[in-house]
């Protein structure tokens, strides 16, 4: 390996550091925004804005770095399809942030408010979602195709979670239109990490595109946005 | 212009061809859908469905001819940020393509159901996205800064429709608990359209960047994905 390519490798393992950074970020702003519900304390608000702004620092900063390998190193091949993979899981971890900022939005008017509930599936479906980003890009900078694999099939616990909340919900509204407000706060928080998990299982796909070459988007099953029920 | 210039120019004419036509299909899709609910017939579902599916397909053929110029014609400079944006704005339709297919989900169950009220926002919401559609891919053809701003402008116009929804819809729910599915439904497609144009958005974005090699994706205002109002 000559100077050239050591210092290509070293620059790519510094474009994943850098991916990793910005997931770990998001993961811990999705944490943030939802025990800022379950402790019904809205401090953490703060945390969440700040995480965002450097969570699309990030973005701005590795596009311009994909542009420049590209258009410098030239890459052909597995190390190109790797950049590629690089510049679309970017996109995806910034759409997590913004989603994380939907969710203290709903947060904050359920705050204001009584308690409906307690919430025991909002928090899962937390858990679920964060562990599915972590994975995600665990099997990205491993390039380990079994583990996206795994993120892409827990994807279905996340949607059957959110039924059964809008289920749950649903019932509240019907029997007592002075919950509305609130279940429906509460609905579009469970959809938001319902999406923070398509877009985990999105990075799965690209993982397994760009270790395989194979196109896993669009199969029968299981879709990256399924269609719902209201 | 030598002939290995010329079939670029040709290659990177037929990948714009390509996005195009992805765009009008998107935009059939969505009329579609919502002429679907204005009539209350379901009979478009189908073309809708058939659409999407060449959508997908048409979503995997760019990604790879964009690996394949990448990797063939190792662009710099201005070509190279063309097929990046080309990369981008690829997604972006297949992702509005997802959402339509999510409206028709809730089209079927509002058209089981008796009317709920006469339509006028949401029709008007789904004219607004589909001009945003439009207008970012003549955008991104043209090179036209000043139309990508237009449509970057036109985003608060959608966001204010929806949150008129939102309130008119979150009345009715509270006055007569039997409206509560039918005015969830309605509040989701307006959501749904809301985050087509916010994908339309993200494209004139995109054009903007490829064009003056400035990001325009993270100012203060206006935002792609701005804070929500349950």
């Amino acid at each position: 390996m000559d100077a050239h390519e050591r210092q290509f490798d070293k620059e790519l393992h510094d474009l994943k550091k850098k991916l990793l950074h910005m997931a770990a970020l998001a993961e811990e702003m999705v944490e943030r925004a939802i025990t800022e519900l379950t402790n019904r304390d809205e401090g953490p608000t703060h945390d969440v804005l700040k995480a965002e702004e450097e969570v699309n620092r990030l973005q701005i900063e590795i596009d311009e770095e994909v542009v420049r390998l590209l258009a410098t190193r030239q890459p052909v091949a597995t190390d190109l399809r790797l950049i590629l993979a690089a510049a679309k899981i970017n996109s995806e971890l910034e759409r997590i942030g913004d989603l994380v900022v939907n969710i203290t939005e709903n947060v904050h008017v359920l705050v204001q408010q009584p308690p409906l509930k307690p919430l025991l599936d909002i928090p899962r479906m937390e858990d679920i979602a964060r562990r599915m980003v972590r994975q995600a890009l665990d099997a990205f900078v491993k390039g380990d195709v079994l583990l996206a694999q795994a993120v892409i099939m827990t994807d279905d616990q996340i949607d059957a979670l959110k039924d059964q909340v809008l289920r749950e919900l649903l019932t509240y509204m019907m029997s007592d239109p002075h919950t509305i407000e609130r279940a429906l706060a509460l609905i579009l928080v469970a959809r938001h990490l319902e999406r923070i998990a398509d877009h985990a299982t999105n990075i799965a796909q690209d993982v397994i595109y760009h270790i395989q070459g194979r196109d896993v988007r669009h199969p029968k099953t299981p879709r990256a946005t399924p269609p719902e029920q209201p």
